[in-house]
Protein backbone atom coordinates (compact mmCIF):
# COMPACT_ATOMS: atom_id res chain seq x y z
CA UNK A 1 0.00 0.00 0.00
CA UNK A 2 2.54 2.38 1.38
CA UNK A 3 4.81 1.38 -2.08
CA UNK A 4 2.35 2.02 -4.60
CA UNK A 5 1.34 5.24 -3.02
CA UNK A 6 5.24 6.49 -2.93
CA UNK A 7 5.89 5.16 -6.11
CA UNK A 8 2.76 7.36 -7.30
CA UNK A 9 3.59 10.09 -6.55
CA UNK A 10 7.25 11.42 -8.68
CA UNK A 11 6.63 9.48 -11.87
CA UNK A 12 2.99 11.16 -12.49
CA UNK A 13 4.85 14.57 -12.29
CA UNK A 14 8.60 13.81 -13.23
CA UNK A 15 8.21 11.35 -16.72
CA UNK A 16 5.66 11.56 -19.34
CA UNK A 17 3.40 8.68 -19.36
CA UNK A 18 1.85 6.71 -22.33
CA UNK A 19 -1.95 6.86 -21.59
CA UNK A 20 -2.81 3.21 -21.20
CA UNK A 21 -0.16 3.39 -18.77
CA UNK A 22 -2.07 6.53 -17.38
CA UNK A 23 -5.24 4.68 -17.28
CA UNK A 24 -3.82 1.16 -15.29
CA UNK A 25 -2.65 3.60 -12.95
CA UNK A 26 -5.42 5.56 -12.26
CA UNK A 27 -7.35 1.79 -12.25
CA UNK A 28 -5.02 0.52 -9.61
CA UNK A 29 -5.21 3.67 -7.49
CA UNK A 30 -9.36 3.42 -7.95
CA UNK A 31 -9.33 -0.39 -6.30
CA UNK A 32 -6.66 0.33 -3.76
CA UNK A 33 -7.06 -1.17 -0.06
CA UNK A 34 -8.06 1.72 2.15
CA UNK A 35 -5.97 2.99 5.09
CA UNK A 36 -7.49 3.65 8.54
CA UNK A 37 -5.98 4.25 11.69
CA UNK A 38 -7.48 3.42 15.08
CA UNK A 39 -6.24 5.84 17.94
CA UNK A 40 -6.12 3.81 21.46
CA UNK A 41 -5.36 0.58 20.25
CA UNK A 42 -3.02 -1.57 22.74
CA UNK A 43 -6.61 -3.21 24.33
CA UNK A 44 -10.05 -2.86 24.65
CA UNK A 45 -12.30 -2.04 21.85
CA UNK A 46 -9.62 -0.36 20.14
CA UNK A 47 -7.49 -3.37 19.73
CA UNK A 48 -10.86 -5.06 18.35
CA UNK A 49 -11.13 -2.57 15.92
CA UNK A 50 -7.81 -3.19 14.94
CA UNK A 51 -8.06 -6.92 14.49
CA UNK A 52 -11.33 -7.34 13.07
CA UNK A 53 -10.05 -4.86 10.17
CA UNK A 54 -7.11 -6.80 9.22
CA UNK A 55 -9.51 -10.02 9.38
CA UNK A 56 -12.22 -9.18 7.26
CA UNK A 57 -10.09 -7.37 4.30
CA UNK A 58 -6.90 -9.24 3.14
CA UNK A 59 -5.63 -5.71 1.02
CA UNK A 60 -6.75 -3.38 4.27
CA UNK A 61 -3.97 -1.64 6.14
CA UNK A 62 -4.54 -0.25 9.46
CA UNK A 63 -2.16 2.34 11.67
CA UNK A 64 -2.61 1.21 14.82
CA UNK A 65 -1.39 4.17 17.13
CA UNK A 66 -1.52 3.76 21.63
CA UNK A 67 0.51 5.40 24.09
CA UNK A 68 4.02 2.67 24.10
CA UNK A 69 3.98 0.64 21.55
CA UNK A 70 7.04 -1.59 23.69
CA UNK A 71 4.52 -2.55 25.53
CA UNK A 72 1.29 -3.20 23.33
CA UNK A 73 2.08 -6.62 23.34
CA UNK A 74 -1.60 -7.36 22.24
CA UNK A 75 -1.04 -5.08 18.75
CA UNK A 76 3.02 -6.89 18.74
CA UNK A 77 0.69 -10.47 17.88
CA UNK A 78 -1.07 -8.81 15.37
CA UNK A 79 2.09 -7.46 13.85
CA UNK A 80 2.88 -10.95 13.79
CA UNK A 81 0.75 -12.40 12.09
CA UNK A 82 0.06 -9.30 9.33
CA UNK A 83 3.55 -8.09 8.97
CA UNK A 84 2.73 -6.17 6.03
CA UNK A 85 -0.29 -4.23 7.01
CA UNK A 86 -0.06 -3.09 10.59
CA UNK A 87 1.85 -0.45 11.58
CA UNK A 88 1.86 0.57 15.00
CA UNK A 89 2.96 3.92 16.51
CA UNK A 90 3.26 5.71 19.71
CA UNK A 91 0.40 8.39 20.20
CA UNK A 92 -0.31 9.98 23.83
CA UNK A 93 -3.47 11.61 23.46
CA UNK A 94 -2.57 14.38 26.22
CA UNK A 95 1.27 15.16 24.28
CA UNK A 96 -0.11 17.03 20.98
CA UNK A 97 4.05 16.79 19.97
CA UNK A 98 2.87 12.72 19.58
CA UNK A 99 0.07 13.06 17.52
CA UNK A 100 1.74 15.66 15.24
CA UNK A 101 4.11 12.92 14.68
CA UNK A 102 2.06 10.73 14.40
CA UNK A 103 0.22 12.71 11.65
CA UNK A 104 3.73 13.08 9.52
CA UNK A 105 4.22 9.91 9.86
CA UNK A 106 1.07 8.67 7.99
CA UNK A 107 1.45 11.13 5.36
CA UNK A 108 4.72 10.61 4.49
CA UNK A 109 4.93 6.53 4.89
CA UNK A 110 0.98 5.51 4.37
CA UNK A 111 -0.84 7.94 2.15
CA UNK A 112 -4.57 9.01 2.47
CA UNK A 113 -6.79 7.49 5.31
CA UNK A 114 -10.11 7.12 4.55
CA UNK A 115 -11.03 5.72 8.54
CA UNK A 116 -9.69 7.30 11.68
CA UNK A 117 -11.33 5.57 14.78
CA UNK A 118 -10.53 7.05 18.41
CA UNK A 119 -10.83 5.37 20.76
CA UNK A 120 -8.78 5.85 23.99
CA UNK A 121 -10.99 7.15 27.24
CA UNK A 122 -10.61 7.06 31.03
CA UNK A 123 -13.78 6.09 33.59
CA UNK A 124 -11.56 5.17 36.32
CA UNK A 125 -7.89 5.07 36.68
CA UNK A 126 -5.85 3.58 39.83
CA UNK A 127 -5.40 6.65 42.52
CA UNK A 128 -6.43 9.27 40.12
CA UNK A 129 -10.08 9.07 39.05
CA UNK A 130 -13.13 7.47 40.15
CA UNK A 131 -16.57 7.34 38.66
CA UNK A 132 -18.48 10.13 41.21
CA UNK A 133 -21.55 8.59 43.04
CA UNK A 134 -22.47 12.44 44.38
CA UNK A 135 -21.18 15.98 43.85
CA UNK A 136 -18.76 16.12 47.28
CA UNK A 137 -17.04 13.32 45.53
CA UNK A 138 -15.98 15.71 42.51
CA UNK A 139 -12.62 16.26 42.48
CA UNK A 140 -10.59 18.84 40.02
CA UNK A 141 -7.98 17.43 38.74
CA UNK A 142 -10.10 13.90 38.03
CA UNK A 143 -12.42 15.98 36.06
CA UNK A 144 -10.00 17.77 34.36
CA UNK A 145 -7.89 14.46 33.51
CA UNK A 146 -10.99 12.57 32.22
CA UNK A 147 -11.90 16.06 29.81
CA UNK A 148 -8.31 15.70 28.62
CA UNK A 149 -8.50 12.63 27.76
CA UNK A 150 -12.08 12.16 26.65
CA UNK A 151 -12.63 15.04 24.80
CA UNK A 152 -9.45 17.25 24.42
CA UNK A 153 -7.52 14.45 23.09
CA UNK A 154 -9.76 12.85 20.47
CA UNK A 155 -10.87 16.86 19.01
CA UNK A 156 -6.53 17.16 18.52
CA UNK A 157 -6.35 14.26 17.06
CA UNK A 158 -9.16 15.18 14.70
CA UNK A 159 -6.83 18.35 14.48
CA UNK A 160 -3.68 16.80 13.02
CA UNK A 161 -5.56 13.36 10.95
CA UNK A 162 -8.79 15.28 9.44
CA UNK A 163 -6.15 17.11 6.76
CA UNK A 164 -5.63 12.99 5.71
CA UNK A 165 -8.73 12.04 5.43
CA UNK A 166 -8.89 12.78 1.62
CA UNK A 167 -10.61 9.88 -0.04
CA UNK A 168 -13.02 7.31 1.06
CA UNK A 169 -11.34 4.40 -0.69
CA UNK A 170 -13.95 1.98 -0.64
CA UNK A 171 -16.30 4.32 1.42
CA UNK A 172 -18.56 6.26 0.12
CA UNK A 173 -16.47 9.21 2.03
CA UNK A 174 -13.72 9.35 4.61
CA UNK A 175 -15.03 8.89 7.94
CA UNK A 176 -14.22 10.07 11.61
CA UNK A 177 -15.66 7.65 14.14
CA UNK A 178 -15.52 8.69 17.74
CA UNK A 179 -16.43 6.60 20.77
CA UNK A 180 -18.59 8.85 22.71
CA UNK A 181 -21.33 6.63 25.08
CA UNK A 182 -25.02 6.50 26.07
CA UNK A 183 -24.16 8.45 29.57
CA UNK A 184 -22.77 11.55 27.44
CA UNK A 185 -26.46 12.29 26.28
CA UNK A 186 -27.80 14.98 28.62
CA UNK A 187 -31.48 14.53 27.06
CA UNK A 188 -31.25 10.49 28.37
CA UNK A 189 -29.45 11.36 31.92
CA UNK A 190 -32.17 9.97 34.45
CA UNK A 191 -29.85 8.99 36.87
CA UNK A 192 -27.21 11.20 37.89
CA UNK A 193 -23.13 10.39 38.91
CA UNK A 194 -20.37 9.98 36.88
CA UNK A 195 -20.18 13.48 36.51
CA UNK A 196 -16.84 13.45 35.12
CA UNK A 197 -17.19 10.78 32.68
CA UNK A 198 -20.73 11.97 31.39
CA UNK A 199 -19.40 16.02 30.78
CA UNK A 200 -15.82 14.49 28.62
CA UNK A 201 -18.34 12.60 26.31
CA UNK A 202 -20.69 15.35 26.09
CA UNK A 203 -17.96 17.85 25.53
CA UNK A 204 -16.87 15.17 23.04
CA UNK A 205 -19.84 15.50 21.25
CA UNK A 206 -19.94 19.07 20.89
CA UNK A 207 -16.43 19.26 19.59
CA UNK A 208 -17.70 16.16 16.90
CA UNK A 209 -20.73 17.90 15.84
CA UNK A 210 -18.85 21.34 15.41
CA UNK A 211 -15.45 19.81 13.43
CA UNK A 212 -18.18 17.33 11.41
CA UNK A 213 -19.95 21.06 10.29
CA UNK A 214 -16.41 22.41 9.20
CA UNK A 215 -15.64 18.85 7.16
CA UNK A 216 -18.47 18.89 5.71
CA UNK A 217 -17.70 22.18 3.80
CA UNK A 218 -14.33 20.84 2.72
CA UNK A 219 -13.40 20.39 -1.21
CA UNK A 220 -13.09 16.78 0.01
CA UNK A 221 -15.68 16.27 2.52
CA UNK A 222 -15.32 13.72 5.62
CA UNK A 223 -18.46 12.24 7.58
CA UNK A 224 -18.28 12.59 11.47
CA UNK A 225 -19.91 10.15 13.43
CA UNK A 226 -20.29 9.63 17.49
CA UNK A 227 -20.74 6.11 18.24
CA UNK A 228 -21.70 4.41 21.53
CA UNK A 229 -20.53 0.82 21.80
CA UNK A 230 -23.25 -0.36 24.31
CA UNK A 231 -21.57 -2.27 27.69
CA UNK A 232 -19.09 -3.93 26.54
CA UNK A 233 -16.71 -6.80 28.73
CA UNK A 234 -13.55 -4.34 28.76
CA UNK A 235 -11.12 -3.16 31.41
CA UNK A 236 -12.94 0.23 31.50
CA UNK A 237 -16.54 -1.89 32.11
CA UNK A 238 -15.21 -4.20 34.11
CA UNK A 239 -15.94 -2.98 37.82
CA UNK A 240 -19.06 -1.66 36.93
CA UNK A 241 -20.70 -4.59 35.35
CA UNK A 242 -22.22 -6.33 38.41
CA UNK A 243 -25.68 -4.65 37.73
CA UNK A 244 -25.67 -5.03 33.84
CA UNK A 245 -28.02 -7.85 32.66
CA UNK A 246 -25.72 -10.92 31.15
CA UNK A 247 -27.36 -10.40 28.04
CA UNK A 248 -26.66 -6.25 27.97
CA UNK A 249 -23.05 -7.23 28.67
CA UNK A 250 -21.51 -7.55 25.26
CA UNK A 251 -18.38 -8.53 24.07
CA UNK A 252 -15.53 -7.00 22.58
CA UNK A 253 -16.32 -8.91 19.02
CA UNK A 254 -19.72 -8.35 18.85
CA UNK A 255 -19.90 -4.42 19.50
CA UNK A 256 -17.31 -3.71 17.13
CA UNK A 257 -18.77 -5.79 14.45
CA UNK A 258 -21.93 -3.24 14.92
CA UNK A 259 -19.99 -0.52 14.86
CA UNK A 260 -17.96 -1.42 12.23
CA UNK A 261 -21.31 -2.11 10.28
CA UNK A 262 -22.18 1.05 10.99
CA UNK A 263 -19.33 3.16 9.79
CA UNK A 264 -19.55 1.21 6.36
CA UNK A 265 -22.93 2.89 5.67
CA UNK A 266 -21.92 6.02 7.09
CA UNK A 267 -22.79 8.98 4.33
CA UNK A 268 -22.79 12.87 4.40
CA UNK A 269 -26.22 12.30 5.60
CA UNK A 270 -25.44 10.91 8.84
CA UNK A 271 -22.18 13.29 9.57
CA UNK A 272 -22.74 15.18 13.23
CA UNK A 273 -24.86 11.98 14.42
CA UNK A 274 -24.58 10.13 17.63
CA UNK A 275 -25.91 6.47 16.43
CA UNK A 276 -26.02 3.43 19.26
CA UNK A 277 -23.91 -0.06 18.14
CA UNK A 278 -27.55 -1.09 16.90
CA UNK A 279 -28.06 1.55 14.60
CA UNK A 280 -30.35 3.99 17.19
CA UNK A 281 -29.78 8.08 17.00
CA UNK A 282 -29.38 8.94 20.34
CA UNK A 283 -30.67 12.07 21.69
CA UNK A 284 -28.20 14.81 22.60
CA UNK B 1 -29.56 39.85 58.12
CA UNK B 2 -26.41 37.95 59.18
CA UNK B 3 -27.16 39.35 62.37
CA UNK B 4 -30.69 37.90 62.55
CA UNK B 5 -29.44 34.43 61.52
CA UNK B 6 -26.52 34.73 63.88
CA UNK B 7 -29.01 35.60 66.54
CA UNK B 8 -31.11 32.56 65.76
CA UNK B 9 -28.49 29.96 66.05
CA UNK B 10 -27.75 29.62 70.10
CA UNK B 11 -30.89 30.62 71.80
CA UNK B 12 -33.76 28.15 69.83
CA UNK B 13 -31.08 25.34 71.26
CA UNK B 14 -29.71 26.79 74.92
CA UNK B 15 -32.90 28.94 75.85
CA UNK B 16 -36.18 27.91 77.00
CA UNK B 17 -38.85 29.89 75.17
CA UNK B 18 -41.76 31.15 75.63
CA UNK B 19 -44.28 29.80 72.95
CA UNK B 20 -45.37 33.40 72.32
CA UNK B 21 -41.83 34.30 71.42
CA UNK B 22 -41.05 30.98 69.48
CA UNK B 23 -43.85 32.09 66.78
CA UNK B 24 -42.35 35.06 66.45
CA UNK B 25 -38.77 34.05 66.00
CA UNK B 26 -40.64 31.41 63.30
CA UNK B 27 -42.48 34.44 61.81
CA UNK B 28 -39.88 36.75 61.32
CA UNK B 29 -37.99 33.63 59.87
CA UNK B 30 -40.76 32.94 57.43
CA UNK B 31 -40.69 36.19 56.18
CA UNK B 32 -36.74 37.05 56.53
CA UNK B 33 -35.07 38.37 53.52
CA UNK B 34 -32.98 35.70 51.00
CA UNK B 35 -29.54 35.52 50.60
CA UNK B 36 -28.06 35.60 47.35
CA UNK B 37 -24.51 34.12 45.95
CA UNK B 38 -23.82 35.77 42.66
CA UNK B 39 -20.14 34.10 41.69
CA UNK B 40 -18.11 36.35 38.93
CA UNK B 41 -19.68 39.68 39.78
CA UNK B 42 -17.27 42.15 39.31
CA UNK B 43 -18.32 43.00 36.40
CA UNK B 44 -20.58 42.39 33.28
CA UNK B 45 -23.74 40.28 33.74
CA UNK B 46 -22.69 38.71 37.52
CA UNK B 47 -22.24 43.29 38.76
CA UNK B 48 -25.93 43.77 37.02
CA UNK B 49 -27.03 40.56 38.96
CA UNK B 50 -26.02 42.22 42.30
CA UNK B 51 -27.14 45.57 41.59
CA UNK B 52 -30.60 44.12 40.52
CA UNK B 53 -30.95 42.04 43.38
CA UNK B 54 -30.00 45.02 45.91
CA UNK B 55 -32.14 47.47 44.19
CA UNK B 56 -35.44 45.56 43.44
CA UNK B 57 -35.60 44.54 47.06
CA UNK B 58 -34.92 46.51 50.83
CA UNK B 59 -34.27 43.51 52.95
CA UNK B 60 -32.28 40.64 50.20
CA UNK B 61 -28.72 40.16 51.44
CA UNK B 62 -26.22 39.30 48.65
CA UNK B 63 -22.60 37.82 48.34
CA UNK B 64 -20.90 38.54 45.74
CA UNK B 65 -17.58 36.63 44.66
CA UNK B 66 -14.97 37.86 42.45
CA UNK B 67 -11.03 36.92 41.53
CA UNK B 68 -9.75 39.89 42.96
CA UNK B 69 -11.86 41.72 45.37
CA UNK B 70 -9.47 45.02 45.96
CA UNK B 71 -9.22 45.49 42.05
CA UNK B 72 -13.70 45.57 42.00
CA UNK B 73 -14.49 49.26 41.54
CA UNK B 74 -17.93 48.62 40.94
CA UNK B 75 -18.68 46.32 43.47
CA UNK B 76 -16.59 48.76 46.10
CA UNK B 77 -19.03 51.34 44.56
CA UNK B 78 -22.07 49.40 45.16
CA UNK B 79 -20.91 48.22 48.91
CA UNK B 80 -20.50 52.39 49.43
CA UNK B 81 -24.41 52.59 48.63
CA UNK B 82 -25.47 49.24 50.41
CA UNK B 83 -22.86 48.72 53.23
CA UNK B 84 -25.55 46.46 55.53
CA UNK B 85 -26.83 44.49 52.55
CA UNK B 86 -23.25 43.24 50.44
CA UNK B 87 -20.31 41.20 51.17
CA UNK B 88 -17.69 40.95 48.95
CA UNK B 89 -15.44 37.77 48.88
CA UNK B 90 -12.60 36.79 47.01
CA UNK B 91 -13.42 33.23 44.92
CA UNK B 92 -10.69 32.11 41.90
CA UNK B 93 -13.10 29.25 40.26
CA UNK B 94 -9.85 27.40 38.80
CA UNK B 95 -8.47 27.59 42.67
CA UNK B 96 -10.92 24.86 44.87
CA UNK B 97 -9.66 26.22 48.02
CA UNK B 98 -10.40 29.91 47.91
CA UNK B 99 -14.14 28.64 47.19
CA UNK B 100 -14.09 26.47 49.78
CA UNK B 101 -13.25 29.09 52.13
CA UNK B 102 -15.70 31.48 50.79
CA UNK B 103 -18.46 28.86 51.65
CA UNK B 104 -17.18 28.93 54.85
CA UNK B 105 -17.46 32.44 54.93
CA UNK B 106 -20.92 32.23 53.72
CA UNK B 107 -22.07 29.44 56.28
CA UNK B 108 -20.64 31.46 59.48
CA UNK B 109 -21.18 35.00 58.61
CA UNK B 110 -24.79 34.53 56.08
CA UNK B 111 -26.31 31.66 56.92
CA UNK B 112 -28.24 29.67 54.55
CA UNK B 113 -28.39 30.46 50.81
CA UNK B 114 -31.81 30.60 48.85
CA UNK B 115 -29.88 31.40 45.09
CA UNK B 116 -27.06 31.24 43.33
CA UNK B 117 -26.04 32.29 40.29
CA UNK B 118 -22.54 31.29 38.33
CA UNK B 119 -21.67 33.59 36.02
CA UNK B 120 -17.81 33.82 35.56
CA UNK B 121 -16.95 32.57 31.84
CA UNK B 122 -14.65 33.02 29.13
CA UNK B 123 -14.37 33.65 25.24
CA UNK B 124 -11.38 35.11 24.80
CA UNK B 125 -8.18 35.77 27.00
CA UNK B 126 -5.80 38.08 25.61
CA UNK B 127 -2.30 36.41 24.31
CA UNK B 128 -4.24 33.05 25.53
CA UNK B 129 -7.47 32.35 24.10
CA UNK B 130 -9.35 33.28 21.00
CA UNK B 131 -12.56 31.48 19.79
CA UNK B 132 -11.63 28.81 17.03
CA UNK B 133 -12.56 30.43 13.41
CA UNK B 134 -11.47 26.41 12.35
CA UNK B 135 -10.16 23.12 13.90
CA UNK B 136 -6.71 23.78 12.59
CA UNK B 137 -6.89 26.83 15.09
CA UNK B 138 -7.85 24.61 17.99
CA UNK B 139 -5.02 25.14 20.98
CA UNK B 140 -4.16 22.94 23.99
CA UNK B 141 -3.85 24.96 26.35
CA UNK B 142 -6.76 27.22 25.44
CA UNK B 143 -9.55 24.44 25.16
CA UNK B 144 -8.41 23.17 29.10
CA UNK B 145 -8.27 26.30 30.11
CA UNK B 146 -11.88 27.66 28.88
CA UNK B 147 -13.12 24.06 30.03
CA UNK B 148 -11.75 24.60 33.79
CA UNK B 149 -13.45 28.28 34.27
CA UNK B 150 -16.38 27.50 31.98
CA UNK B 151 -17.01 24.00 33.48
CA UNK B 152 -14.87 23.02 35.72
CA UNK B 153 -15.62 26.00 37.89
CA UNK B 154 -19.10 26.10 38.58
CA UNK B 155 -19.07 23.00 39.09
CA UNK B 156 -16.75 22.80 41.90
CA UNK B 157 -18.97 26.09 43.14
CA UNK B 158 -21.98 23.77 43.45
CA UNK B 159 -20.19 21.11 45.06
CA UNK B 160 -19.17 23.75 48.12
CA UNK B 161 -21.73 25.84 48.32
CA UNK B 162 -24.98 23.39 47.32
CA UNK B 163 -24.81 22.45 51.02
CA UNK B 164 -25.78 26.27 52.15
CA UNK B 165 -29.08 26.04 49.74
CA UNK B 166 -31.33 24.65 52.52
CA UNK B 167 -34.37 26.91 51.94
CA UNK B 168 -35.84 29.00 49.07
CA UNK B 169 -36.63 31.85 51.77
CA UNK B 170 -39.12 34.02 49.36
CA UNK B 171 -38.54 31.38 46.59
CA UNK B 172 -40.59 28.03 46.47
CA UNK B 173 -37.45 26.46 46.56
CA UNK B 174 -33.30 27.76 46.73
CA UNK B 175 -32.32 27.79 43.13
CA UNK B 176 -28.78 27.82 41.38
CA UNK B 177 -28.48 29.20 38.10
CA UNK B 178 -26.36 28.67 36.34
CA UNK B 179 -25.26 30.92 33.12
CA UNK B 180 -24.57 28.99 29.81
CA UNK B 181 -25.01 29.67 26.34
CA UNK B 182 -27.28 28.81 23.29
CA UNK B 183 -23.84 27.78 21.02
CA UNK B 184 -23.72 25.19 23.95
CA UNK B 185 -26.58 23.66 22.40
CA UNK B 186 -25.31 20.82 20.10
CA UNK B 187 -28.69 20.38 18.29
CA UNK B 188 -28.77 23.91 17.47
CA UNK B 189 -25.34 23.59 16.44
CA UNK B 190 -25.79 24.77 12.58
CA UNK B 191 -22.50 26.90 12.05
CA UNK B 192 -19.69 25.44 13.54
CA UNK B 193 -16.38 27.06 15.27
CA UNK B 194 -15.70 28.39 18.54
CA UNK B 195 -14.96 25.13 19.72
CA UNK B 196 -13.64 26.17 23.39
CA UNK B 197 -16.29 27.99 24.10
CA UNK B 198 -18.85 26.06 22.85
CA UNK B 199 -17.75 22.62 24.01
CA UNK B 200 -16.87 24.32 27.75
CA UNK B 201 -20.79 25.39 27.83
CA UNK B 202 -22.31 22.06 26.82
CA UNK B 203 -20.39 20.07 29.58
CA UNK B 204 -21.65 23.02 32.10
CA UNK B 205 -24.76 21.55 30.40
CA UNK B 206 -24.48 17.72 31.37
CA UNK B 207 -22.74 18.71 34.81
CA UNK B 208 -25.82 21.18 35.58
CA UNK B 209 -28.18 18.04 34.61
CA UNK B 210 -26.28 15.33 36.24
CA UNK B 211 -26.23 17.48 39.63
CA UNK B 212 -29.63 18.81 39.33
CA UNK B 213 -30.51 14.96 39.68
CA UNK B 214 -28.88 14.60 42.76
CA UNK B 215 -30.17 17.73 44.43
CA UNK B 216 -33.66 17.05 43.43
CA UNK B 217 -33.70 13.70 45.59
CA UNK B 218 -32.06 15.80 48.71
CA UNK B 219 -34.70 16.37 51.94
CA UNK B 220 -34.35 20.29 50.80
CA UNK B 221 -34.69 19.80 47.20
CA UNK B 222 -32.62 22.41 45.02
CA UNK B 223 -33.51 23.35 41.47
CA UNK B 224 -31.06 24.03 39.03
CA UNK B 225 -30.87 25.70 35.72
CA UNK B 226 -29.39 26.68 32.63
CA UNK B 227 -29.45 30.06 31.32
CA UNK B 228 -28.84 32.25 27.74
CA UNK B 229 -28.82 35.17 28.61
CA UNK B 230 -29.00 36.61 24.84
CA UNK B 231 -25.82 38.27 23.29
CA UNK B 232 -25.61 41.01 25.60
CA UNK B 233 -23.64 44.17 25.53
CA UNK B 234 -20.34 43.38 27.60
CA UNK B 235 -16.78 43.13 27.88
CA UNK B 236 -17.40 39.14 26.82
CA UNK B 237 -19.19 40.00 23.32
CA UNK B 238 -17.44 43.05 22.72
CA UNK B 239 -15.10 42.04 19.88
CA UNK B 240 -17.46 40.19 18.63
CA UNK B 241 -21.08 42.40 18.20
CA UNK B 242 -20.24 43.53 14.59
CA UNK B 243 -22.60 41.14 12.81
CA UNK B 244 -25.11 41.56 15.73
CA UNK B 245 -28.26 43.38 14.53
CA UNK B 246 -29.52 46.33 16.97
CA UNK B 247 -32.13 44.59 18.36
CA UNK B 248 -30.61 41.60 18.97
CA UNK B 249 -27.69 43.21 21.21
CA UNK B 250 -29.03 43.44 24.61
CA UNK B 251 -27.78 45.97 27.48
CA UNK B 252 -27.08 44.02 30.86
CA UNK B 253 -30.06 45.55 32.20
CA UNK B 254 -32.39 44.00 30.06
CA UNK B 255 -31.18 40.44 29.95
CA UNK B 256 -30.33 40.19 33.56
CA UNK B 257 -34.18 41.45 34.78
CA UNK B 258 -35.30 39.00 31.96
CA UNK B 259 -33.18 35.92 33.72
CA UNK B 260 -34.24 36.70 37.25
CA UNK B 261 -37.95 37.00 36.19
CA UNK B 262 -37.13 33.11 34.89
CA UNK B 263 -35.40 32.56 38.70
CA UNK B 264 -38.03 34.15 40.32
CA UNK B 265 -40.61 31.86 38.76
CA UNK B 266 -38.33 27.99 38.98
CA UNK B 267 -40.09 25.54 40.70
CA UNK B 268 -38.67 21.93 41.01
CA UNK B 269 -40.92 21.08 38.00
CA UNK B 270 -38.22 23.50 35.56
CA UNK B 271 -35.36 21.97 37.31
CA UNK B 272 -32.23 20.45 34.54
CA UNK B 273 -33.57 22.44 31.89
CA UNK B 274 -32.02 25.28 29.73
CA UNK B 275 -33.58 28.18 29.27
CA UNK B 276 -33.36 31.74 26.87
CA UNK B 277 -33.31 35.10 28.53
CA UNK B 278 -37.35 34.86 26.93
CA UNK B 279 -38.18 31.49 29.07
CA UNK B 280 -38.04 29.41 25.77
CA UNK B 281 -36.31 25.83 26.66
CA UNK B 282 -33.34 25.20 24.48
CA UNK B 283 -32.88 22.04 23.21
CA UNK B 284 -29.58 20.20 24.32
Amino acid sequence: MAGVLARRKRPLLAIPLQISRFRALCENAGSRAGVSLIQGASRGLGLEFVRQLLERNAKDFVVATCRNPVKAENLAALKEKYPDRLQVLGLDVTDEDTIKEAANQVSKFHGPLELLVNTAGILHVENLVTPETSLSKLEKDALLLTFQINAAGPALVMKHMSPLLKSGGSREVPVIANLSARVGSIGDNKLGGWLSYRASKTALNQLTKTISIELARRRHPVACVLLHPGTVDTDLSKPYQRNVAKEKLFTKEFSVSKLLAIIDRVGMKDTGKFFAWDGQEIAW
